[in-house]
């Protein structure tokens, strides 16, 4: 079997991990987290999002926050952005690199913002030709991959043609997001199966919510398969808004730990990113999602 | 990617599970926790063991347990056995089957029974022997098989040669145990493949501690190879004697989750399996470790 020899961990605790907790996380807080995942040797960290306040309340100051931050050397600081107006905000505010979304559920798109996919996709291309005019890279996340909460199954062929749309539309890496964590290792290999025949594999990210404790299987699949780039968030961050109570997004504390167990390359210090988890769960009130943060813990 | 058609579980919830909480749990209790897995269509259940109850005070009732057990058909009822002693017990219970226990580790042999892994695993001569000549079936653990507590790291040749031994010794299945949950995919196909060299891979079982997150991305690389026998615990139970707080056995909710989602058979119906989890974790008023019985709860 062969591994890839590094992988890039994309840190999306601060931003998938942190916006649907109901209590406001303090900017203080939030800054805090983010320079302590820096200081772990994560080298990209998706730090806020510019939505509607409306929407989502916990990423209001995601303006302030950018401005606020101790930029490290060497780390991207990237934010999750919906519509030309976020773009510009993320701009004035110095972000390095944006997001955009899209699901690979129809019932999904539909029901979550009101229009097909193909609509929503559309939406984004003034956001992604003033990007490409200012040099920004964009990142395309996709949801539901490995099933839907309306629909239940979504066939890898679905995945994989708006996956390849998003790569046309100029997106630079496409994250794969099994959004409600009901995927299992043969489902991951067939998904990704169609995928890679669209997208070049260098530019394939998993992102895996860790609801049915299926995460690090999955993610062993996509290494398997060639992926070299994970989405996790710190403590196993962000719930699951269907399924309440359930774990939130695979933590980075046990992605790491299987990785460097396996003599992966990430460059990143488990026990500081420990450490960083520590302090949020503090703040936050809550035990980590994380085993390995639990089981270290435990030995302290 | 060939996976197995079938697995089977074993179940060792209500033994290694609950041999070490602190609180008693009643025999009503025990008894209830093995007819509902049963009920769920679980095949093997380790159901106590034949020890010193000053060594391990909640087994101290097997006996008792075994005596009143309503044994469903087709199902296994088990047992540990240290010695003849315990084993002639657990005949007058009325066990089906037995279990013997090594250790890969010289170290955790040396500091747990105070003798060489050899010397351990000659005791059990007589025992095996009035197995043979009652035509019962032994079960033979191995623990500490990706790392023990006291020396590390553990060569894949010394649990091979431990795993051959206890085969050649009569036990018609060998449990490979990470007791300790630090293995990762890679040092258990390191592990495996050396095992598989003495042992044919249909005797063989893997018996993962989920203290690290990692037991259902080890099974996945244990069934990658060809295994089809995996011992779980319901809820996860089980704490990990080495690091307080942490986790204990891989969850049988998620390993069969995993399963389903292959389209592996295990014949376990996984709502009657989740609830049975549910019953005994309010016995012990503590949150389950499966990720997939949280999960299911928050949609009750």
């Amino acid at each position: 079997m062969v591994y890839p020899e590094k992988v890039k961990i994309v840190e999306v605790g601060p931003r998938d991990g942190l916006q649907n907790e109901q209590s406001p996380v303090s900017l203080a807080h939030k800054l805090t987290l983010i320079d302590e995942l820096a200081y772990s040797g994560i080298k990209v960290i998706e730090a806020g999002s510019f939505v509607s306040p409306k929407w989502v309340p916990q990423m209001a100051d995601s303006a302030a926050l950018f401005q606020q931050l101790k930029r490290q050397p060497g780390v991207t600081y990237s934010a999750l952005t919906p519509n030309l107006q976020g773009f510009e905000a993320a701009m004035t505010a110095g972000v390095n690199e944006v997001a955009v979304f899209g699901a690979a559920s129809e019932s999904f798109s539909k029901r979550n913002i009101n229009c097909t996919i193909d609509e929503s996709l559309t939406r984004f291309e003034p956001l992604l030709a003033e990007a490409k005019a200012r040099d920004v890279a964009v990142r395309g996340y996709l949801s539901c991959v490995l099933g839907c909460p309306y629909e239940g199954h979504i066939s890898p062929d679905k995945v994989a043609q708006v996956a390849a749309k998003l790569l046309d539309m100029g997106c630079y890496e496409i994250s794969l997001g099994d959004t409600i964590g009901v995927g299992t290792p043969t489902k991951t290999a067939a998904m990704l199966e169609a995928v890679l025949k669209v997208v070049p594999v260098e530019k394939l990210a998993v992102h895996f919510h860790d609801t049915y404790g299926q995460a690090l299987a999955n993610i062993l699949v996509a290494l398997q398969m060639g992926v070299s780039i994970i989405d996790s968030a710190v403590s196993g961050l962000g719930g699951c808004p269907y399924a309440k109570g359930a774990s939130g997004n695979v933590a980075t504390e046990d992605v790491v730990y299987m990785l460097n167990g396996m003599g992966i390359e990430t460059g990143i210090d488990i026990d500081k990113l420990a450490l960083s988890g520590r302090n949020i769960m503090s703040v936050l009130d809550r035990q980590s999602q994380s085993k390995v943060a639990n089981a270290l813990a435990a030995r302290l």
